[in-house]
């Protein structure tokens, strides 16, 4: 079995590095038996720091995913830390394992350590991150937020001063906040954890290899186990007669 | 100073009780020196039941909370008990006071009683608002969620019925759950609490009333204190040139 | 309807500034369907920064009380941050609607922000509030204290050292705690909001105008809808004939 | 050294089982280099099922402590499973080692299993006990409440219906809540743990036993080595001065 | 890269169930680039509902994994739902990782659902599984634990018995707590998730599949990104040089 | 009756100050109806920085735990802060009462103060010092950690040196975190509170005498009420017979 996986950012992407660059990052670390798709909007913001570009891009996202179950992938991940639409995916969905560089970042360095830090680019996205902690049961583990000051789409424009701040911000982390793992919380920064985690000596998640080997494992799950979201309670989903009826099918996509 | 409150229906309303007979509801029930208006999406789902509807809305919610602010509105109540879209309308608006059901509903009742139960429509609803109740630090006061599995269209077609239902949850809400007060958990069932009350002999929130009367204390504190919410934080809002130059703002109003 | 609302301070009032401008103050910002009255202890301490004060105040403030029940009154304030005897006044009273300064600042700002830091006069008062701010579910929102160091019966005296103090340490929270509101943890600050709302660019909640802006609220919620304290478990009231027979009724005023 | 131990009734008493019975009763179950008092207030209330009564009672029960310091009493217990002033005796007293039957219980009982229920006399005392297991840190070793719908004063009355009722509420907190030991959450059934621990099989505490044998420890530990509570923060102690000056000296004893 | 896991018994296993079946098993469930092992312990207890067994097997346990680390192995689960030892192997290893079944099925339940319900064989497992809840953070998550009375020892034994069981044990859990997914908590009960899941039409999770695919997503972190536990804090390990002068060293196993 | 109480080093103890001294040390402390042994393990590590290292003692001080229950001592105490083998102890006795220096100190700071420091040797015990409070719920009592960065060997090598660290961290506590008591988190340190608590001014707990008196009261406890763990649940026993037929009767002392 071929595990197809759909990496989705949830935003209009104009730097060629997000998908050209992505794309070669995520084939060199692949499985195996994984084909990889990099894909993102056609209208909306370029970032999410606001919560109101979040709601924006809330219904492309979903209907991304929709068309991505539908061509037949097996897992997907919604890329930006925030884990925009990661419960609606959820309960939407019916083949399609969703996963969130948040979650899948977290679960891991959960095995790594009993503390960890996580390093934003501001400190705007700091409640927002929290949010998620608390939906995750891994607010006791976190030691701190360290902000690095840059706006995401700075992060990857000059990246030996992100590098050299994100060192500067990991290394206050494990030496004052007691950090014994960090997490880097924006998935702009892929690819800079392994020379952080060489210089800093504790272990380093980029949140974009996190939620890929994840996906990896979902698909799977899903393929030999069945093991998707219930059907019930809190992931129930909105039945197709109700949507079609009403002309809601994601289908009904509203980008051009 | 007339207070000007707008009440947002997050969904497409076919039913004329939301709008005439719930605009003489809130008229009956409001200060004098306010002024009301109802509204509701002219695209979309009828229910919020599924969090997918809720992403659908989500942005015509908060692009008619934007329109009602640059009309001059001071205080807008968004017509769910799951408060969708306050975080993001708080984030976005800068004059206008936004008030959810819940959060409204919640804040009194704790005056009230040390615990309270939540009567909801259908089970489906209890995993949404325990998230609620968990970012407003109610869940300590929480007896018992307990469902009438009525849907929420069907909570005002067959009246007697659904109070029967309401009257025996309640009931076992007080009696097994330990439940001092209650709160009913749909704005559908608006109007229904004074029997309820008068018959369980316990306070019993009707959450279209509590959000109103909310609303109209917010009016107040905004106009007379500009105490609306802060500009860092949680609640920064995305700025206008940004969102000009990429064609986000809520003027550019995706409903027809 | 005239709502008739009560402010009590629970100590002994000397200086004439908690008396007239306080009064004066109140009038300049009630809704005009108010009267008000300020009233204090005829005896006991002049402050509450001790427990045992509390325990002192605590019979003479709960008849006070009482007797604003019996006079007719629809809500009243305890005039203190620490919300003495809130709990106790919502079990006793059966017509009055009790505010505490305290729980209305948290709940008004908890709509303004996700994180408020409480900027109190000595550090001898946190772990009190601490206790009230676990009790309302609202330790998840605070950033911080900040004491100033000032006891509360100087925080009038010496105005604009007082001022200069808050605004110090609201800057602190500000820039180093996160704060994205401020709350001023002591009533007796009351009129100093304004100025460092202008400085600071961040909401500072007065206490005395929360709790009786909170206050008009409650009022009408009594009168309208009798959403008074529930009569079972928690608030379940001491009934008269128990009180009479052993001498306990609150007429029995311990004040000379 | 003798232990000089005061049991305080914190309401006026006038069964004499309260009196000379529990006095036997203490000297039985005390170590051979203790002393003990009972006594009880001189007016007030009967019990404290209110809350209103535990504010009548809270400055006469704190001056009664202050005077038993004076007299050099070592320990003193408050005779109530509310450890009603415990916190106001702990700022207070300076040498004088004060102990609460509900606090004691809970750190016992939580050295004898990893749940416990309390079995009270009527759910009203419910939220208040709550409260307090907040307070310890002990709700989460909390397996369940279960209440005996008998009034405190009538736990005594008919000795063998109290023990039926206990030991049926005991057995469904083993047998259906997964208790693993249980504490009986009222003082007016001091004596009645033997019969039940041996019939339900596993740990019942007695609230006086455990207050006293707390009070045995805590009077050593404060004369051995001066460990009492601390004199900043929490329980920073009023000035005798200040105390002096606005006449608020306990030995101003209000009681006749 | 051929992925090397070994699955150690923390008991003595007399069963060949466990060794041949389980290999196989296992066999048929892992991936192309996998090699597995199976091993148990030479003494010690059948199985681990006490914690004294727990602390006996502790010592060889943790060798065993040393030993597997040192032939080579990428990968280990400790296979018993308490994970026992999985704290103290992740301090002592450098190169292992090591993975809990309770661990993983609870990481992979918290992305179907949001409450799941655990099946155990008997109530003695809650107190001890509920602990781990509390370490990972998935409290909040937990719908309920239902046991099925029946010892671990038993669980394969009458097969068609146990099914039964766990069957009515799941659906009550759905009906009646909440569940939107079930976890199976006991190793023992391998390979009957099929027929539950098929029958309930909820996630049924598998611990050992469920720890098994963790392994293999644990033994790629490791091997290519070095994300393996963090050298300081909570996981610094010991040094080799005190643990030789001290005789300690791992190798010196104390199994015969 | 004697109380006879064995306290157990759980570590291989070569200084002889542990032995000699340390018995004079409880000698002096003790009630006069009291008898004392102090033991040590007779091979393993010297102390027990690492959870490796408490998982190879633990058998041996579940064994000699039962030895001394075997020899008929009422209480015994297990002397290192992190309290090893607590849990585990109290499951498998039946009659001797085993007390936590971690858990004995915390209970009684609770009495003094609202919040506390503790002062570790080093920062590697406090993720793991932290679990034993959330397993206490003392958390919420925790004003910080201090570590002073001495070795547990080191701690009585140099006295001077030692409590001049202790003094500096205790004083910053006290100063910076809001600690209104302090707990010297290591039973190396026995005997210096008395200097530390006289010169900063706040009670300082020695966890070895704190563990020693509780041990005196739960002897009593535990000899005149049989207030002993719960044979159900969580501290349900391993029965004799199977431990027999399977060869771990901690009779079956793997010490030499």
């Amino acid at each position: 079995m071929i595990k197809r996986i759909m990496y989705i950012h949830p935003v209009r992407v104009t730097d060629p590095l997000f998908r050209d660059e992505l794309l070669s990052f995520l084939r060199a670390e692949m499985d195996p038996d994984v084909e990889v798709e990099v894909t993102s909007l056609s209208r909306g913001p370029l970032h999410l720091r606001y919560r109101y570009y979040e709601a924006l891009v809330l219904p492309d996202v979903l209907n991304r995913l929709k068309a991505a179950e539908d061509r037949g992938f097996h897992a997907s991940i919604i890329g930006c830390f925030f884990d925009v639409g990661l419960q609606e995916a959820r309960e939407l969905l019916h083949r399609l394992a969703v996963v969130g560089p948040c979650q899948a970042s977290v679960q891991i360095a959960s095995t790594l350590c009993r503390r960890f830090s996580i390093i934003v680019g501001s400190g705007k996205g700091i409640p927002r991150i929290e949010e998620n902690l608390r939906a995750y049961g891994a607010h006791h583990l976190l030691a701190s937020f360290r902000a690095v000051d840059l706006p995401v789409l700075e992060l990857h424009q000059n990246r030996a001063d992100a590098v050299r701040r994100l060192r500067e911000a990991g290394r206050a982390a494990v030496a004052q906040d007691g950090a014994e793992a960090l997490i880097l919380g924006c998935t702009a920064t892929f690819g800079y954890w392994r020379e952080l985690q060489a210089e800093l000596g504790v272990p380093v998640i980029d949140p974009i290899i996190a939620s890929f080997k994840w996906a990896e494992l979902a698909a799977g799950l899903s393929e030999r186990y069945q093991w998707l979201p219930g059907r019930i309670g809190a992931y129930e989903p909105p039945p197709e007669s109700e949507m079609g009826a009403w002309g809601l099918l994601p289908a009904d996509d509203l980008e051009p």
